[in-house]
């Protein structure tokens, strides 16, 4: 085994978040089990956000509740702001992130403040009390924005900059899949080179069919944690187009067949898939692996 | 501009070779000329297969014919046998393409002779006469099989050198999808050592989702040739669940956005693609830039 990569399973916030249909709280529990199952470590199982803003997340603190009893995995939750933030330390989440635009046009109009405010806020949160509570920051749009266009790499390095500051880690999100693998071998270096071992993970959309080879990619310059979404469910509310993350079961394959290990079992992911798919069935689901299935003869390293 | 790569359109062969519809002969001539005018340079536009075995083939020498006409592209064709290949060379190709498949198990169920015999059928070709035609080898099942599973990366390097002695161009296939950019890397290098700079194309299958990272896995090592499909038509008929070449239009997204010249105009090649589409309706395509289109502010390089 040559190396192993952790990935993080964003399906129930950044999935349910976007979909159409409202995922029943038992239902969702039981998915959040069947993804533990699966060898899933680290979940990201909802947004702190307001319920009237998104119904879909209304049950959040539950969901966390529920996480919290499966042994072995890191419970990670949203929070736009601090009144999220205390929600998710009072719910019992291990990890909390907080998303931060590196798009001045698209921050401003998510949350009426400038990406440098919106760092200043987040820093607040973090000098809230927060004993085992572990705080991500996450530069959203740092690869492009529907809104503004291309975002430049300074502005992403200094957003990163600022976090790090605070935050025990730092991703950077390709919020609406504008990446493209030279860009983010680009940008990651030069934020590694800023923040060193605080930059952890790559949050990708798959919105231009480039999710894995920009997977591929970060794995190329030493990022080892990739945020990702069962059957590619999800996508950002704020940014056009941008339906569907990187894709949980075709990242495991192909990290699987390069000889990396995840430590997720693919078969057991299948099952928590055919289980989310049955509880949504209307909703649009991706991925070429629950197609293809297996190339005649393979091994995985889980 | 950091380099630039050549795309060669397989979907009138590889694609329309698999499609369950027929596309009328005038309707096939006015795509190539579409893809032509789109800026591709190479367009493997037919199979001088027994037209009994695959009718949607049978018109081939029309099209060579009308593909000729078009001023400054390369016409290739795919021939399995001396018959092929000399009706290719009376028909006008440029180029000939001779599948030699690396997996004994498909050679043998595919054209009844080992890898090596099928080398020293194509060595008979080679010899007949052909002034002014190019010839690849293609070594087919590269990276693994439906029938056989793994194809070891000896039997790979072998017959790769072995056509590269009287081929003008060696190519890698992965046939049914089963390449990870990984094992691309290592079989890439390996068979470059062993036969330099004839080795040209990578031709990928799109089966596990995996063709844009194999893609750039393999331009990482310097392949600068790409077969790949619009629309991701096609597949191999003799490959169960190998459904699917490299999305033409993706594989050109993808290097035109890391700043790599394709000459390829995203536009024009929209309008073949729409051609396309519209001309067999019933047969399933492929694609995430025909849905999501440019990112705000994209610059092409074509």
């Amino acid at each position: 085994m040559s190396d192993r990569v952790l990935i993080c399973e964003v399906g129930p916030r950044d999935g349910l978040q976007n979909a159409h249909h409202l995922m029943p709280t038992e239902t969702k529990k039981a998915w959040i089990s069947a993804l533990a199952a699966a060898g899933l470590k680290e979940i990201e199982v909802g947004s702190f956000v307001p319920p009237k803003l998104i119904p879909a997340m209304a049950d959040t603190g539950e969901i966390v509740a529920h996480a919290r009893t499966i042994p072995g995995i890191k419970v990670v939750a949203l929070a736009p702001n601090l009144k999220g933030f205390q929600r998710a330390i009072e719910a019992g989440a291990h990890k909390v992130t907080f998303p931060v635009s590196a798009s001045r046009k698209h921050s401003e109009s998510n949350v009426r403040m400038t990406p440098e405010q919106m760092v200043e806020e987040v820093r607040k949160c973090a000098q809230f009390p927060h004993p085992g509570v572990e705080i991500e920051g996450a530069v959203s749009t740092a690869f492009g924005c529907t809104m503004q266009g291309s975002v430049p790499d300074d502005d992403v390095v200094r957003i990163a900059a600022g976090l790090a500051e605070f935050c025990d880690y730092v991703a950077l999100a390709d919020t609406v899949g504008y990446a493209n693998p030279a860009q983010i071998k680009r940008i990651f270096k030069k934020v590694s080179s800023a923040i060193g071992s605080k930059l952890e993970a790559a949050h990708l959309h798959n919105t231009r069919g480039l999710g894995l080879a920009n997977a591929l990619a970060a794995y190329e310059v030493g990022v080892r944690t990739f945020d990702s979404s069962l059957g590619g469910l999800g996508g950002c509310p704020f940014a056009p187009g941008a339906s569907g993350n990187v894709i949980t079961e075709d990242l495991v394959f192909m990290f699987e067949a390069m000889g990396v290990s995840t430590g997720i079992d693919l078969d057991k992911l299948m099952a928590a898939r055919k289980l989310m798919t049955e509880a949504i069935p209307q909703e649009p689901t991706y991925g070429h692996f629950s197609l293809a299935g297996y190339p005649k003869g393979f091994s995985a390293h889980a």
